[in-house]
């Protein structure tokens, strides 16, 4: 944390961040989203089409430039990109269109909390849709909300899915995803019998019947939102002048939709949902490395241990596996404790029945199972295992 | 251009970004360096510490949060990775050290000129390394001069590297990465004759003899500066106090080095070096696509085209190959002007030849080189002509 707000993603951080993007980008491109790179720096002037240079006053950050232009850090991009798009779409031959960026984002948050979850600088996959009509619109959003499931199924979170108020954004129909997680500033309810989840409103509120299956109580969990999906309709086109030419020869405003998920959040919420008293248990999908290798190192034989941890290292990377090697010269304590707290899915000990007996040792980290196996089978049951859910 | 200085990456310029970045990834760690990603908000103070919030202020953006904290979106990350380090290296064991991150920089510049070259906002590696004494950072300075060069010779730049003045980084060596240029701010001089190549001086000016073949003359040229490497020594660890135990029980300040390419200018640079009248010719280490599918639909047995097209799609993309398909509506004059504009190396017609004779066309962007081949033998051509330079 260099100040309240404002973290740095260390290498191993970073490896989690890329590949939870990857997902993201894997499923967005799936449903025909185009990536695109917006900028930080906004003119104020933009914000001012729409008004809500005032409505998001409190949290924008904003300066004068050296030319005196009123400049502002993007703490969304909805202007930006209707901008962009007025400017290159003219004829519903260009539409539907669906764009998307994995960018930072800035909010000037006086209460930061739960480090990455409520920061000043945070990291958001926003996607944006362009459509002719409703039909298009409900098409796309409908695409996205399949997107998103596939998306946190993938990176192991059990989302609870709200309708939900569609706040500063605008528009009519809005759907939160939410994790159930103590580091929330949410709440969720959900029925103690049956699979109803909902918002918390005066009707459905702890304690009272499931209105689903009658049965079951309803019971109020803290949730953390990771993603937000709106139908925004013509809010921002219109007041920004984004037209299009219809096939009957009239200039209609674009139809619009807009998506985000909070991509450090979503980080937050994974470890908080995988994590045990000795410290992270990756899910292997976004794990920064697929396997440990972890060498004690014998006072004798030294070198033919070197020479063996770097065969298993070319190995197995050569196989397509992330490996991390702890080649350092601590206690085999010292470095099972960090193993444990690092949290990758398999650890191999090659310690001294290396030369006794000819085996290592593999330990899964999320069950704790421990498995003695002939050197020479290693890379097999590797495999064996990582085909399974670690 | 959102407004001068700050630009968006389209999805086309985003995929070009993205491979450029993965050669400089893949060059940082192969020498050890490992990626983090650092803030772009940062407190003044830790720029007060160092005394270069008054140095860089002409371009730093500066406001203050609803806190009432004085920050600043980072033009450059020495003060934040120096505190960083200082924060977790406590032992020269933990040296040397090298980190580097590709992150967006602020930078207010009154004269932003050439697009890209000189904006705003721009994305930039940089790379810093700690070592214990001068020949561990001389090693890792010798290291990432190799680096560099083969990450300007992998993205086809031919680069002029100079020694430089340190300027406002501070530390006594110094070398810059040039490419000869109109675009460029920088001058070269260079030996019609030898390859002698230099900084210009009093000594070494344009009409002057070659101090190295002491037979050619000298002539000035425009460059564009895409990287600069610097020995800082101990002027940021001194400042800050990031010290760390020597092996002789005595604290001594980490002695540093930094290196920098400028990401978005490498475009830039690029694209000046490879085009004609008609567009950009792009390398194919950082072309958006390998192969463009350019299918000229006839008024009949369009499906059984679309079909066609479909399989050379799936086909290529399974061996590999990026494709853009232009499945446009649009004129054949048209498509071909766009896919000479976009500017991917290979571009495939299939178009009338294909039902009559069983035959497409292949037209290499650089060359012009035209081939028409038998309709089932296109993967195989493409395949040849790929594992050349195109």
């Amino acid at each position: 944390m260099l100040t309240s707000g404002v973290y740095s993603y260390l290498p191993l951080g970073l490896k989690v961040l890329s590949n939870v993007k990857k997902i993201i980008q894997e499923e967005m491109n799936a449903i025909g989203a185009q990536e695109l790179f917006l900028p930080v720096l906004q003119p104020l002037e933009l914000w001012k089409q729409t008004g809500r240079d005032e409505i998001l006053k409190e949290v924008m950050i904003k300066f004068k430039d050296n030319r005196g232009r009123e400049m502002c850090l993007g703490p969304t991009h909805e202007e930006v990109i209707t901008d962009l798009v007025k400017g290159f779409v003219q004829s519903y031959r260009q539409l539907p269109l669906v764009l998307y960026q994995i960018q930072t984002k800035f909010r000037d948050e006086l209460r930061t909390r739960f480090g990455i979850v409520r920061a000043c600088e945070f990291i958001m996959k926003d996607a944006y849709s362009f459509d002719r009509n409703k039909e298009g619109l409900e098409k796309n959003y409908q695409l996205m909300y399949e997107a998103y499931k596939n998306i946190f199924r993938r990176l192991g979170l059990e989302v609870v899915i709200i309708e939900a108020d569609s706040g500063v954004m605008g528009g009519d129909v809005s759907h939160e995803f939410m994790v159930p997680a103590p580091i929330g500033e949410d709440n969720v309810i959900l029925c103690l019998e049956c699979d109803f989840q909902g918002a918390v409103t005066g009707v459905q509120d702890e304690g009272k019947s499931c209105p689903k299956c009658k049965k079951g109580k309803l019971k109020k969990e803290i949730a953390i939102e990771l993603g937000h999906i709106f139908q925004l309709g013509t809010k921002y086109s219109e007041a920004q002048g984004a037209l299009f030419l219809d096939e009957d020869g009239k200039q209609k405003p674009l139809i619009m939709g807009c998506y985000g998920i909070g991509v450090s959040r979503v980080i937050a919420a994974i470890i908080e949902k995988n994590n045990d008293e000795k410290g992270i248990i990756w899910p292997k999908e976004v794990s920064p490395f697929d396997v440990e290798l972890l060498p004690i190192f014998p006072a004798k034989n030294d070198k033919e241990m070197r020479e063996a941890v770097s065969q298993y290292y070319i190995e197995l990377t050569g196989q397509g596996y992330d490996v991390l090697l702890d080649d350092r010269q601590e206690s085999a304590g010292r470095k099972f404790n960090d193993a444990d707290l690092i949290g990758i899915p398999l650890r191999v000990t090659i310690g001294k029945r290396y030369f006794s007996e000819g085996k290592v040792e593999i330990k899964v980290r999320r069950t704790g199972e421990e498995r003695i196996v002939e050197k020479d089978k290693l890379q097999q049951v590797i495999t064996e295992i990582m085909d399974q859910d670690v």
